[in-house]
C-alpha cells in the first residue's frame, strides 16, 4: 500500500472514505442531509465509537432519546450501544462526517506516538 | 462513560478532541496554521494511520519528500512511518482535522456493525 492517498470530496450526498484512500483503522464519511431531512432510521453499533462533527448548517440529533442541538464546529462522541439518529434543520441543509473507530482501540497518541 | 458527550470548537489554533469528549478509538485534533505558517517539524508514527481532512484553505503536505497540494474538501491518509509537515499557503489559512488511529485496529463497520 503506498504510503499515502489523496482524494477530493465535493458535494456529494454521501461520499465513504474506507475505501476510496485505503483507510485500516477507520470508516470515515462525509454527509450532506437536505433541509428538512433525516436519516431514515435509529441505529447503534457493535463495537464501534462514532464521532460526529457538523461541518455547516444545524439540526439535532437523538440520542437515546435525547434531543442534542447541532450547529458549526460541534463534535460528538457517541457510545457503541446508543440509538442515534440525525436531522437537518427544517431551514438549512446538515453537513457533518461521521467516523467509526473501533471502541478502546486507541493505545498511545500524539507525544507517545509520535517520532520527531 | 455517558452514551455521548459534546463540545464545541470555534477558532482556537488548536484543539484536541481525545480529552474533552473522552475518545477511545481515536485522537482528533483541530487545527488552524495562519497564511504562509506550518508545523514547526516533520514527523512520523510508531503505530498510529492519520486521517487528514482540509476544511478551508490552501497549502502544501510534504510526505516522504513528495510535495501534496491542499485545498478544501481533500481527505489524506497517511500511513504511520511516512515523514510528513503540513504548510499553509502564503495568501489563506489552512483549517484541517487530523485523526489518529491505530493501523489496522477497524474490524466491522457500517453494515457489518451497526444494529438497525
Amino acid at each position: 500500500m503506498n504510503n499515502f492517498e489523496k482524494v477530493s470530496i465535493t458535494n456529494e450526498a454521501r461520499s465513504e472514505l474506507h475505501d476510496l484512500i485505503h483507510l485500516t483503522g477507520a470508516e470515515i464519511s462525509v454527509n450532506t442531509l437536505p433541509q428538512g431531512g433525516s436519516v431514515p432510521f435509529v441505529h447503534a453499533h457493535k463495537q464501534n465509537e462514532e464521532i460526529y462533527a457538523i461541518l455547516q448548517g444545524e439540526g439535532t440529533a437523538v440520542i437515546d432519546g435525547e434531543k442534542v442541538s447541532l450547529k458549526e464546529g460541534d463534535w460528538l462522541r457517541i457510545a457503541p450501544a446508543a440509538k442515534r439518529q440525525f436531522f437537518a434543520s427544517a431551514k438549512k441543509p446538515l453537513k457533518y462526517i461521521c467516523i467509526q473507530v473501533k471502541e478502546n482501540s486507541l493505545e498511545g497518541y500524539t507525544m507517545t506516538d509520535a517520532i520527531v
